[in-house]
C-alpha cells in the first residue's frame, strides 16, 4: 500500500500523535503545520544511541536551521542537545531557547566582522569558514587564547558521489584542504588555540559510502595538522547530511551498520595519528526532525483543464522545498487514508506562479473538493524557509504531544505583512 | 564598458535618485533595499504613454505580487494605476494604500469559497479561474447579478514560444480554450453577468511575437463567446509579462513596435468579432519596479578557494531569484564604479546551502572585502519572496526620491523571529 509510509491510521483519518488530523485541522484552520514532539524525541535517541554506544564521548549538535521554532529548540534541550548555529540569529536562538554557550557551535559561512564579534561576546565554539574570518577574529578585542575551530573543505573529487555538494572544488564552504596545516599554524601564531576541525558534505545521505569519504579525508588532514603542528584536538565535527526517506520505495539509513563503520574508522584513524580520543560532534538536522511533521491542506478545487489539478490552500510560500528544489514530498488523504490510489493528477498550490506544485502526475485517491491533505516529511526546511509571497500570512503551527496540542505559531494575519513598514508622508498628502 | 548597464556615477560611486549608494549603505546599514520613486513614475508614464495613446481606454493594473510595499503601491496609486490582486492579502493591500474596488481585479488561483467570499464583500472585480471557483461563487449570498470575468488558458502549442508557460497544457491556470462559451453561458444561468475576460502567457518579454500570439488567441475566444451568446465584453485583460533587460547585453523590450503592432491586432480583432470597444487592461509588474531598486550588500570575505569567492552580507533568503531560477542580476561595485573588469568569481551569499551564489564565473573588477556591492534590478519579485531562513532577520527597505530617503521597511531584529511564537508550558518547567 502507498499511503502507509509514515504515518498513523485510525476509523480511515491520518493520527498524528493520538489526535486525528481532521480535527486540528477543523480546529485551527489550514495550512497547518503540525510537529510531534514525541517523533522529534524518538528520532533524536535513535541516532544518539547508535553512535554514542559505540563512542560514548559523542555530542549531536542540531543543525537548526532545518527548524528553529522555539518549541523544537526547547524539546531537543531538554534532550541533552548541543546546536549547530550558521548565524547570529541561530546562536540568539539558541540561547532563548536554554542551550549554554559551550553547547553551541557557530559555523557561519561569509560572516561579517560585527557578526564575530556577537559570536565572540556570547562565549560560543566559533568554527571559521575562512582565512578572512581568521584574520578578522584576531582584530577583535579579547580573543587572545581563544579556542577555535576551522572548517576545512575535503578535496573529495568533483562528481565521485552526487552527495558531496557542499565539499569539493565548487563550494564555497571550508579552507582548502591542502592549506589547513598553515592556517591553523596561522591560527597559532595569532594567539588562538585552535582545538576543533569540522566538514560537511552535503545532505540527504542514505548510505555509508560518502560519509565515509568524508570521516576518512577529514581525518587525514586532521592528523596531518596533529602530527606536523602540534594541534590537540578536543573535539572532530563531521557534519551532517544523514538523509531520511521522502519517497515509499526509499530505505531509511542503516543506522546500525552506518554508524559501526564510521566509528570504527574514527577509532583506526585516532589511532593510526595518535590523537587521544576527541569527543565527535555530528549536526544532525533533516534527521531529527524532517518526519515529525507534516503540512495539513485542504483541497478547495478540482480543475479538470488539459490536465488534472487538485488546488490546495497553500503553496511554495509555505513549503518551497517541491518547486525550488524539485524535492518528493508524499502527500496522503488525511480524511480517507485507506483509499487506494486510482488515478495521477497534480497538486497544485495557490501562488500564481507555473511552479507552483506540490507534486505532477502522482498517483493518488480520487480527490474531491474538502478533502484534508497531509504533507509529509515537513519539518525541515519547510516552516524556516516560509515567505509572505502573494501577500500571503504565513500558517500556524501546533506541537502535538500524545492528547495534547499547543499553538507554537499564531496563523499570521494582514497586519503581519506590514510589520515594520512605513509610508513616506509626502505620498499620503 | 560592462558597468555603465542601468546606473548613473559621480565621483566613480553608484547613484541612486541624487543620492551616493555609498552614503545610503552607511546611514542604513547593509543588505539595504533602495527603491527609486522616480523610476517607477517614469516606468508607468512610459508604458502607459504607449499603450494609451493608440488606445485611450486603456487600464494598467499594476501586478502587485512584484512588490508589495506600501509606499510603492502608493507611488502607482498616484499616478492612476490599478491593481491586479492575486490572493485576498493583496486586495487587503491594496485597499490599504487607497486603492477603489473598482480599481481592483482579483485573479486568484486555487481560492478557498472563503477567499471568494472576502473579495466578494469588498467589491473588486472577480476574475474566476476556474468552474469550480464560479460554483462555489454562486452558492454566496448577494452575488446574483454580479459582473464576472474569467481567465482563460489559450492552447498555445506547448514549445512554441518559450515564454509561453503560464499558458498552455501543462497549467494550472484559467479555463479550458474551448471551454469558454460553455463556461460564459453557465455563468449567465448562474445569475451572473459575465464583462470581461483575461489570459497571461508568461513572464519576461521581450519581444511582440508572444504576447500577439496570445492577444489573438484570446481575442478570437472571445469573439467567441460574443457572438455565440452574447456577451458584451467590457474589459479584455492580457496580464502582463513584459520584460525587462537583465544582461547588459540585451535590449530593452520595443515598445513603440510592441504597442503599435498589439493595439492594431486588438483593434481589428474588435472589429472582426463586432465588439464594439471595451477597456482594454494590461497587468504589468516587472516592468514597472524591476529597474527601479536595488540590492546593496557588503563583501565581508574574499577567499581563494578552489575557486574565487567574494562573500557578501546577505544571500537567497534576502534575494531568491539567481538561487531559485537561475536568474542573472548584474552587479557593480558601487564604490568604484568606474574599475575595468579584470577577473572571474563567484559572488556567494551568506546562507548555508551550497547553491547561495548571486554570480558564478562574474566578470568583475578586482574585489575587496568592504566594497559594497550593487545587485541591480531587485524591485521585482525580490523583498516580496524575501524570507528569514537561517534566522536572519529581513532587510530595510528605503524609498529614494531625489535627495529625499525614507525608510519604507525597518530592518527587522532578532525580536522579529519570535512574532508569534510560543513555547508550551510543558517545556518550561
Amino acid at each position: 500500500m502507498v499511503y502507509d509510509f509514515n504515518t498513523k491510521i485510525e476509523n480511515d483519518h491520518l493520527i498524528i500523535g493520538d489526535i486525528d488530523a481532521n480535527d486540528l485541522a477543523k480546529e485551527y484552520g489550514t495550512p497547518l503545520y503540525v510537529i510531534d514532539e514525541e517523533k522529534i524525541r524518538d528520532n533524536y535517541n535513535k541516532l544518539y544511541t547508535a553512535f554514542s554506544s559505540k563512542y560514548p564521548d559523542l555530542h549531536m549538535c542540531y543543525a537548526a536551521k532545518a527548524n528553529t521554532s522555539l518549541a523544537v529548540m526547547k524539546v531537543l534541550e531538554s534532550e541533552g542537545s548541543y546546536i549547530d548555529a550558521v548565524s547570529p540569529g541561530e546562536i540568539y536562538t539558541a540561547l532563548l531557547a536554554g542551550y549554554s554557550p559551550d553547547r553551541i557551535v557557530f559555523t557561519g559561512n561569509n560572516v561579517t566582522t560585527e557578526e564575530l564579534e556577537y559570536a565572540n561576546e556570547t562565549g560560543v565554539t566559533i568554527n571559521l569558514d575562512s582565512i578572512s574570518a581568521l584574520e578578522r577574529l584576531s582584530t577583535i578585542e579579547n580573543t587572545k587564547g581563544k579556542e577555535i575551530s576551522f572548517r576545512v573543505n575535503p578535496m573529495v573529487e568533483a562528481g565521485h558521489h552526487e552527495h558531496c555538494i557542499t565539499g569539493g572544488p565548487k563550494s564555497k564552504f571550508g579552507i582548502k584542504e591542502d592549506e589547513a596545516v598553515e592556517v591553523y599554524q596561522r591560527a597559532i601564531d595569532l594567539g588562538f588555540k585552535p582545538i576543533g576541525m569540522h566538514s560537511h558534505i552535503g545532505s540527504e545521505i542514505l548510505e555509508s559510502e560518502p560519509f565515509m569519504l568524508a570521516v576518512e579525508t577529514m581525518m587525514d588532514i586532521a592528523g596531518k595538522v596533529h602530527q606536523e603542528i602540534g594541534v590537540d584536538f578536543k573535539f572532530l565535527d563531521f557534519g551532517g547530511g544523514f538523509g531520511i526517506p521522502y519517497e515509499p520505495e526509499e530505505e531509511e539509513l542503516d543506522l546500525e551498520t552506518f554508524t559501526s563503520d564510521i566509528i570504527a574508522l574514527y577509532k583506526s584513524k585516532l589511532e593510526e595519528y595518535d590523537m587521544g580520543s576527541p569527543s565527535m560532534y555530528i549536526e544532525p538536522g533533516r534527521f531529527l526532525v524532517g518526519n515529525s511533521e507534516v503540512l495539513l491542506t485542504r483541497v478547495n478545487t478540482i480543475k479538470q483543464s488539459y490536465r488534472k489539478f487538485a488546488g490546495v490552500d497553500c503553496g511554495f510560500n509555505t513549503l518551497l522545498r517541491p518547486t525550488m528544489y524539485g524535492s518528493y514530498h508524499h502527500i496522503v488523504v488525511a480524511n480517507r487514508m485507506n483509499d487506494e490510489p486510482v488515478e495521477k493528477i497534480d497538486v497544485a498550490g495557490n501562488v500564481c506562479e507555473s511552479g507552483d506544485l506540490f507534486a505532477r502526475d502522482r498517483l493518488m485517491p480520487e480527490l474531491e473538493e474538502g478533502d484534508l491533505l497531509a504533507i509529509l516529511n515537513a519539518g525541515a526546511y519547510a516552516y524556516t524557509m516560509a515567505s509572505q509571497y502573494n501577500s500571503r500570512p504565513r500558517p500556524a503551527e501546533v506541537m502535538v504531544n500524545k492528547e495534547e496540542v499547543d499553538v507554537i505559531r499564531r496563523r499570521e494575519s494582514f497586519s503581519d505583512l506590514f510589520n515594520g513598514q512605513h509610508v513616506p508622508t509626502r505620498l499620503l498628502k
